[in-house]
């Protein structure tokens, strides 16, 4: 499907070449995808095309992907497609229920290919796709950081029983030059850039949050892939820019007490453009102010043992937003009640028992690449 | 005292130059000392000299020190020396016992000046001081790292309330070349290097356990110095090389406890010679196999809230260490009533309230440098 004789730097035979989407939310021609031609082509696309559904997004030649509009979701979630965000990359999580696969990376159209400090291109996919398939270690600090990196290894007063780790959920890329700052640090430092290439990955220990961003994202859709909701933002919703953290805190809970890993740190993309300050603190205000209750309440999230699947704890977890957060505002009732319909449209789409390969194909398919 | 003007790359006002004690514990001649001048030479030595008392250890000229010998530490603590290792590099806690200063630094003699990537001399010692003087944040991860750092920030989905951070007690720091690896690592990896500059500072968090090397270490005796006690190692002992483990467990439980913060990351030193693999495993199996105990015990402990004071979460933690790991082996015990003496000693040479001005001088002063 893929014409791999066009360009010369497509690597022979790509790592999970047949198990990893790559989705992109998008409202506009993607030229990015030029500068990622020789790592992305061998995968296929999944472009959510958000705003708009009767704009025309230009994809350069020789990509294979899907790209799926508004009425495409609407199409083909019907009522449940209430879910899924309007007018916010929060759309972008429709891919991942959609997709057939075990991975997904997915990134904003506003990132590009990032260099190491001697100048060499840096092939962020395979970075993400090297930090899934080796283990996470959250029980125990290693301070050499990535123990299964080539040239590292767990240091003396390891513990031996813990050295086999855990199977990795989650790697979050970072960010050179535009830093993922909130509006009012951006407001404050306007110049700032990130330059620093810390050359590190690490496991987020076990019980401690972070703040999650989308831009530059890799999870193993079979193992957390149903706590990757990227919530109600954007239109008609009092709050925005909070989609990824949400699906960051979320996921986190739940990885913890499934014991699954979550991994930090390398690989770096460049972003390029920071986005419009006052904007964004219209989007934020509420979270900021918000994420102080919700910050403590995932902080003490406990699931019962009974909680053995990630729907199960979704779906608790729903129950304890509604209980617990639903005083804060009434948002997260509706945010709660979304969380449900998440989870029955990713059953629907996703049967349990052999998820990739007895799937159905997906109905009223949409436009289609090469 | 210093003969200042002796070596030109002295910095004129060296930071914290009579507020910080570097603490060396060695069995040889200090010539490692001649690298570290233009760093160190501002500074005040405690040099701990294990072994042989009446072996003489040379100093280099132009550093202003006082040496220990064990004839010294009996004499000074009288029965309660008892608790102070010999034959182990754990007796350089005797010297944080006995500093007056608010900082210590505390350095191996096979520890040299590393390079950062662009060949530059790292001053090590700086840059502790530069960790322990900004805050940490245990309670959430920053994904840029320090966000206190030139040129990084809290990103966005920081919460806002946890931005001033809390005070740092201890800055770990790394090692380049030989790393810090235990006796089955050395012997499987016995060529492994470490290499990698990682240009990183990080907090580890709260509920986090970390193995905490000796090597390259420096705190703040005020807020966490009677808990960097390095226990019964070496000379009648069962166990050696879990000294400065044992220290970082106890004192990051009561860091959590008491809201104070730890880092890890830079500064590097230059580690020259792996020690011995097969005298180190003699030394560490035993530890090897109680890890798997220690481990879990420190994950599990908890500090009534009356515990307000290092020293009286110390005396809780030595009746917790009886309790629970008594029953592994008696040499638990033996280290619980350790942990009473050491306490002790502290308040004696530490009297409470006013600890640096209100000191009595040290009884039968040892040798001293110009």
């Amino acid at each position: 499907m893929v014409d791999s004789g066009s360009n010369g730097a497509v690597p022979s035979t790509p790592l999970l070449k047949d198990e990893l989407d790559i989705v992109i939310p998008t409202i506009r021609n993607l030229d990015f995808l030029e500068m990622w031609r020789p790592f992305f082509q061998p995968y296929h696309l999944i472009i959510i095309q958000d705003g708009d559904p009767s704009k025309t997004i230009r994809v350069p030649e020789g990509f294979d992907y899907k790209l799926y509009n508004r009425n495409d979701i609407n199409r083909m979630l019907g009522p449940k497609a209430s879910c899924i965000s309007f007018k916010d990359s929060a759309c972008r999580c429709f891919g991942f229920l959609i997709s057939k696969k075990k991975y997904i990376f997915t990134i904003d159209d506003d990132c590009f290919v990032a260099k190491d400090p001697s100048g060499k291109e840096l092939n962020a996919l395979e970075q993400h796709i090297r930090n899934l398939l080796s283990p996470s270690t959250p029980f125990f600090f290693n301070t050499l950081y990535d123990p299964f990196r080539k040239g590292a290894d767990f240091v003396r007063g390891y513990p031996f029983s813990l050295r086999e780790g855990v199977a990795t959920a989650v790697s979050h890329g970072l960010w050179l030059n535009i830093p993922d700052y909130d509006a009012p640090t951006q407001l404050v430092k306007p110049l700032e850039r990130n330059t620093r290439f810390v050359d590190a990955v690490l496991t987020i220990p076990k019980g401690t949050l972070f703040p999650m961003c989308g831009m530059n994202l890799a999870f193993n859709r079979e193992l957390i892939g149903p706590a990757m909701y990227f919530g109600l933002m954007g239109d008609d919703q009092p709050i925005g820019r909070y989609d990824d953290m949400w699906a960051g805190w979320c996921s986190k809970v739940i990885c913890d007490h499934l014991a699954l890993g979550v991994k930090t740190g390398l690989p770096y993309i460049w972003h390029s453009k920071a986005s419009n300050a006052f904007a964004n603190l219209k989007k934020e205000y509420n979270g900021i102010y918000w994420q102080e209750e919700m910050v403590p309440f995932f902080q003490s999230v406990k699931f019962p043992k009974e909680c053995t699947t990630v729907q199960k704890c979704y779906i608790e977890l729903s129950k304890q937003v509604k209980a617990r957060l639903g005083k804060v505002d009434p948002y997260f009732n509706k945010l709660a009640d979304s969380m449900v319909t998440w989870i029955e449209a990713w059953d629907e789409f996703n049967p349990s028992e052999n998820m990739g390969a007895a799937a159905a194909e997906v109905p009223n398919g949409p436009a289609q690449g090469k």
